[in-house]
């Protein structure tokens, strides 16, 4: 501890007062951009918009949308090539370098769970803050699949980031940019990003650059899809709320479309047949939710056709493969029990009305959940970054980038080098949330050191590396019935339990971990009412 | 009362036993289908499929949907062109007309006000029921207003139609369709639907009938547009749930694009303009709602823009005209203070950023609500039925649409005939319900005389006439004010009264109205969260 106060304090004195910075951000931008190539970038920029418009309109019209969603592999290279002065010009429109005297100003990309945890705990007098993603809340993922069946509300899961961190809403020098970064320049310290586009702006797409003293990369994850033909146009994902929406309204004009006199009755039994595909825990519990929706509600509400609904969970191995062996068999019987067929199989391809299994199976369906986990987003593959194994973006042990300065990636889209001897870890909100909360830490500690400023950290120490600890994992499985394994990894001993108490442990321990008050006063309200009423099963929209 | 009974006693006699019912059918069929024109129907059908497909997909994407949508002037004659045989093929798959000893079956077109009193008090025992509407649940709408800013969530102002009657998901003749009522052969006592079509069914768009013993047509009205151009592609209305989804994610979207960088000041006020047309209580309590949530939500999490926003409400004459002239200054002078612009003017053209006014003035706008009031849709307006002043279908002071047998109109969608001497009634909830209320009972006593049948009721007495007396009127002008006006017409004396006191009284009456008891909960939970933390302002999809 007074090691570090002493390395820190010396850091302090060599790197420099923060009114040195700016020269030597301009000599660094020197000595780089001469070795960048020229390319005309203008014209590139108007094709990929074409090309991503369309993109858009087809991912938006399923229902599945990645976060965020972009591609521009050429962005590092992007105002490089023009001559200084042009920058300036309006053609990007942003928020210009931080001057001397100001505070430094640190962009987050994403609102998923890293990010909304870093927002929730950074010191808003040290810094002043700028998130940018594509949706202006965060997802609760874990209840996600309530409320598709409507034992949840909607809103009831999503909390608005303005929430979360206030200083967005009010700081003066603070924003929330509802756009997607499409581009990043590590050297001249810029972020360029593009605007939702159906509000009429001057211009379409609306392009502008943010300039960032550090950047905190945490733009989450796509779902895999593992280049299967057909998934994108016929599956739906589960990975957000209007995901979930669209799934509920599906679901819910299957139930009625079945009704309609003339259907076959092999017409009915393929809008009745929901398909999910993947049995990790989002799988799993999708499965137990529509369960419990078919065994109360359809039974109740659809009468005419409720022995025609059967839900199918395919998977390639074995449920819940990083559960206790224990609770998988008993998640096996139980989702069984429970009248979900649960298929061995692997998915060749996806047609409008059926998929094809690589047995040569076709297999009709009515709706298709496509929850396969998640791998690199076309953003992060496009950043002309070092990459840890499986393609994530690399960082160290203080989950920094290592070879650019001032950029922090964390959450799903970031993975430990291959030089730290860590292995990357799993996609978990446990994981994004705790090393949200570690870089709260380190960024307040940079402020502290006037490490806050772009270039101005060098040799800091950051104190403690990020180190994970496992504490466990839950899962539901449908009729009051849920997993616990706390054991800390899967290998190791340690307790796990399954059933009603677990159920009881599940919904507590997720009610303590809803963000805000509101929310979890809404939980606790709408699991009430679904039990003493049933579920909702209006169709908007 | 005695006179009444005797009059029907002597009328069951004549009118036979239901036995008898089906070759008087088929003697009234032969004599009418002969004059009918004989037209190649078929070919009509595809290409007004083609025209309502592209007109569905125009409405969708602005969020604006006609309740229901189809247009089918021709219907009334589809089936006379072909022979008797021909009928009977899959062509028209539906429910066959009922048969002797079979329970009767009434065919409900729609979900609105009117409908839903009717089927909630429908003797199930009596008849069986089809309801038919492209929407499955009612919508509250005196509250809808609401939750365009979140005061309130979206499913608290809709209740599934299935729960109002539960006979619709049990019964094993009764059923809900989800489906666009396009004609009715009141000959034949068909209706003719057209289903949703995004389901993937074998025949899109599919089609089917429903014989009918006797015909409900309840299907509501559409927003008067006065054919001004640009009004259905630029203005949003509000008359359904997904209308208000659609203005949040508008008025959203715009105060996030508002503060992004290099925005001018211009086009932060234009996208920041939220007009109004049309000063009737929607208008009004919309436009209240609005500035509730400015005052309170967008000062303390928009900060940045919290300036630029306005408010206009626009009405070519006086707005709430039908209210006491007290209680309209009153509202004139609460809405100034809440910051609302009142403005009078006429609007002649819409486009995308601006409309103009009819004195030449541009308005440009960012999101701009059209409720000028409803008038008949085009499937009113389609049917071969005779017609009340105003073009609604036209009634007798029984609810029944004389010239043709068993078919009953109210709501929004019907008008006395003016042989009745009476008014037209107002388009009001309250008039719905009334009739829909009274119709139960026409019902029931038909039941009880055998009169449920097709063409068994001949000259059976029906009771009373419907009497409208008018209970009063309220609306809500933000800041915990509104006004009471409970004067049984606009020349009437009575009691009238504006403020708090009134505002309390609103609530009241329409917690108490709420249909259910999960959405009175739900609505009170939403106004007690909305007073302790806020309104929520997620931007799902």
């Amino acid at each position: 501890m007074a090691l570090a106060r002493v390395a820190r304090s010396g850091l302090r004195r060599s790197g420099g007062v923060v009114g040195s910075n700016t020269t030597e951000r301009n000599i660094f931008f020197e000595r780089l951009s001469g070795s960048l190539e020229k390319i005309n970038v203008h014209s590139n920029l108007t094709s990929l918009s074409t090309i991503k418009g369309l993109n858009h309109m087809n991912f938006w019209s399923r229902g599945i949308r990645t976060t965020p969603h972009y591609q521009f592999p050429l962005a590092d290279r992007l105002v490089e090539t023009e001559s200084e002065s042009e920058h300036d010009e309006p053609r990007y429109p942003g928020l210009e370098a931080t001057k001397p005297g100001e505070k430094p100003r640190v962009v987050v990309l994403g609102t998923g769970w890293a990010a909304c945890r870093f927002l929730n705990g950074l010191d808003t007098k040290a810094y002043d803050v700028v998130c940018i993603s594509p949706r202006n809340h965060m997802v609760f993922t874990p209840l996600l699949a309530s409320t598709c069946v409507g034992t949840l509300e909607f809103r009831s899961v999503s909390e608005p980031v303005s929430r979360i961190q206030s200083a967005l809403a009010t700081s003066p020098n603070s924003y929330f940019y509802l756009a997607s970064c499409i581009g990043v320049d590590t050297n001249k310290h810029e972020v360029y990003c593009e605007t939702m586009s159906n509000g009429g702006l001057p211009h379409e797409p609306y392009q502008f650059k943010v300039a960032y003293d550090k950047l905190v990369i945490a733009a989450g994850a796509e779902p895999l899809t593992f280049g299967i033909k057909g998934v994108k146009g016929n599956a739906y994902f589960l990975r957000e709320v209007n995901h979930a929406q669209e799934i509920r309204k599906k679901l819910l004009l299957n139930l009625m479309l079945s009704e309609n006199p003339g259907i076959s009755e092999e017409e009915k039994r393929r809008l009745l047949h929901c398909v999910i595909i993947g049995g990790g825990p989002t799988g799993v519990e999708f499965s137990g939710e529509l369960s419990d929706f078919i065994m109360r509600d359809v039974r109740e509400r659809y009468s005419h056709v409720k022995d025609y609904i059967k839900v199918t969970l395919i998977e390639a191995n074995e449920i819940l493969s990083s559960f206790d062996v224990g609770l998988r068999q008993y998640a096996t019987n139980h989702l069984r029990k429970s009248g979900v067929q649960l298929m061995r199989g692997v998915v060749k391809e996806v047609h409008p009305k059926k998929f094809i299994l690589s047995d040569g199976t076709d297999v009709p369906y009515g709706l298709l959940v496509w929850s396969t986990g998640v791998g690199p987003s076309q953003f992060i593959k496009s950043l002309n970054l070092p990459k840890s194994p499986g393609g994530r973006i690399g960082i160290d042990e203080w989950l920094r980038v290592p070879s650019v300065e001032d950029v922090f990636a964390l959450g799903d889209c970031a993975g430990f080098l291959e030089q730290t001897g860590k292995p990357v870890l799993p996609a978990l909100a446990q994981v994004a949330e705790r090393q949200g909360k570690y870089l709260v830490e380190v960024f307040n500690r940079m402020a502290k050191e006037d490490g806050g400023k772009a270039f101005s950290v060098k040799d800091m120490s950051l104190g403690d590396p990020f180190v994970y600890k496992h504490l466990g994992s839950m899962a539901s499985v449908g009729r009051y019935k849920a997993l616990v394994d706390l054991r800390q990894s899967k290998d190791a001993q340690g307790i796990s339990l399954a059933g009603f108490i677990s159920w009881l442990i599940w919904r507590s321990a997720y009610l303590t971990r809803v963000v805000s008050w509101r929310n979890r006063f809404y939980v606790a309200v709408n699991w009430a009412t679904t039990l003493v009423f049933g579920r909702d099963d209006s169709r908007i929209g």
